[in-house]
């Protein structure tokens, strides 16, 4: 079992090292105001989850992953695109570790680098000589309008005091998970046309997704600073509407349901009220909840899994969704 | 020769009818903090004179325009994207009369607007059934690349003092004229595998597309203030490096040029000295200049017609670019 699963990671570390030799390629020179700033964001690193997502999905159907690149790296500048600029929506000073965009440079730089982002993942996607192309296009397309209307939901809820766990799920699926589904749609469609395994792949991923975005809030407030690698309690500090305050907000008693109100009525708490917070949501539960919920999405990606016919294939995506569960920041 | 033109007219303002019928249809309803002002912009009005080269083109190559309908909308859906994100980078209050998205929203709900036109306008291009459908989306795509480089150039622009008139085409053409070839193109590309027929329409989409943007310089301080229907001078209120700056400053002895340098210098003239430095460009002759660009732009376009099938659809791209020449707003 341990043989497999290291023979995984170290496949899909090979499959990063491989991506990101790729990724000053597909970057441009000139004007050197509009590529810089796309290799900047694009070259400080991240989890290359997504396109990792693409080559697992591809070989899970049988497909070789080596004839995915172009897709992976499409994907991945999809997702740089939609981190420029949500960056700017939610005004972060910080993303991994470096300057945002927008802070390093200026507003219009970042809405800029994002645009062209967009039309360097197309053009990345096109690249694929694929029957299925046009098909692939359109999922490619679909979810840049569903990552839209999340972050919309999203920045709605910041001005909503009644956002249900529904509301929230309907939010996170469409800000985050729908790119994770269509990341294995695609990794899919490119070698098979059964909807069988495309459907199999895209649940898996979608499933992985919500897990993603669920315990990403758990993060936030659970993590070990250190093994962190950046504060916790941001969400608390911003007043925003993560899994852990909306179930809290459902569960609480009067007394603490005001408590919890102040969070986003005042936009956010100061740094000190943190750790009564995160006892708070202890105390409440919702701690235990929202790992039930990383579990149960986590085991419905896992279960979508088993009509697929490659196995190593399906070790890789095993093996991400567990290094998921378990990760630490 | 009066008959036709006025059938082409006619011809063109029914297609304008059709599209703007069909706008409402690409805009979903929810999140309607997303879709509202989507449905904003695009129904502000406009020329619509994107879609119609795609139109137009599609029936000059032998084409049915009534099967480009969505083509011709996913271009207007992108041209709009342009516009939401540029207002932003310009700062522009008005926009076709009306508050511009991020003064009547604000520059959050702008740029989720021009994002989610993007992928409103691969959805619609997308429903095209066409053997050619990756050339098509290609197409597009390298467009959307030279639309944001050209905004890039431009912005680099307001910070150089050495921008060459070469350096000032360049600029518009990406910014501009691709995205008017790139229409013609497509209108081509539904209906036809002759590459000398989508050359053909290409080479006077650009040139067109040349054409308009200088003599949207040269109208923005030469036009009767009345029919423009919106103050002059602005490029010169703004300091911003038009052809007739650039054009001036070539041209332009050591006084001259010290009084044009100050344009861009201070970042823009107070507004009692438009009527100076209007005098001024007439004066060295860059006002001239302009209009024989036009004209030499238009001529290219034109002669490039020559080749193409069918009579009507030409009569369609000569009224265009005759209607464009001689306009006053």
């Amino acid at each position: 079992m341990k043989n497999i699963y290291s023979a995984a990671q170290k496949f899909l570390q090979a499959q990063i090292k491989e991506i990101e030799k790729r990724i000053p390629k597909v970057v441009a020179k000139e004007p050197n105001s509009l590529y810089e700033p796309c290799s900047y964001i694009l070259e400080s690193g991240g989890k290359r989850l997504r396109p990792l997502l693409v080559l697992a999905s591809a070989k899970a159907v049988g497909g070789n992953h080596k004839s995915a690149y172009h897709a992976a790296l499409a994907i991945e500048l999809l997702h740089n695109f939609t981190l420029a600029h949500d960056d700017i929506m939610d005004n972060s000073d910080l993303r991994r570790g470096r300057s945002t965009l927008h802070k390093k440079y200026d507003v219009n730089t970042a809405i800029l680098t994002g645009d062209i982002l967009i039309g360097l993942a197309f053009e990345s996607l096109l690249k694929e000589k694929n029957k299925n192309i046009k098909s692939i296009v359109s999922t490619f397309t679909k979810a840049i309008i569903e990552i839209c209307e999340g972050q919309s939901l999203d920045k709605d809820f910041e001005l909503r005091e009644n956002v249900s766990i529904n509301d929230y799920k309907k939010m996170i699926y469409k800000k985050t998970a729908a790119l994770f589904e269509m990341s294995c749609s695609i990794g899919a469609q490119l070698f098979t046309n059964s909807t069988k395994y495309i459907k199999a792949v895209s649940v898996y991923g979608k499933n992985l997704g919500m897990a993603f975005q669920i315990q990403d809030d758990l993060l936030d407030i659970m993590a070990d600073e250190k093994e962190f690698g950046k504060s916790i309690g941001t969400d608390l500090l911003e007043g925003k509407k993560t899994f852990l305050l909306i179930s809290a907000l459902e569960k609480a008693g009067l007394d603490d349901n005001a408590s919890l109100l102040k969070i986003f009525r005042q936009k956010g708490i100061d740094k000190n009220e943190i750790e009564q917070y995160k006892n708070l949501y202890i105390k409440l539960g919702v701690v235990k909840e929202a790992e039930k919920e990383i579990k149960n999405y986590t085991h419905l990606a896992l279960k979508s899994l088993s009509s697929l016919p490659d196995k190593s294939g399906k070790d890789l995506m095993i093996w991400i969704a567990n290094s998921l569960i378990s990760r630490n920041r």
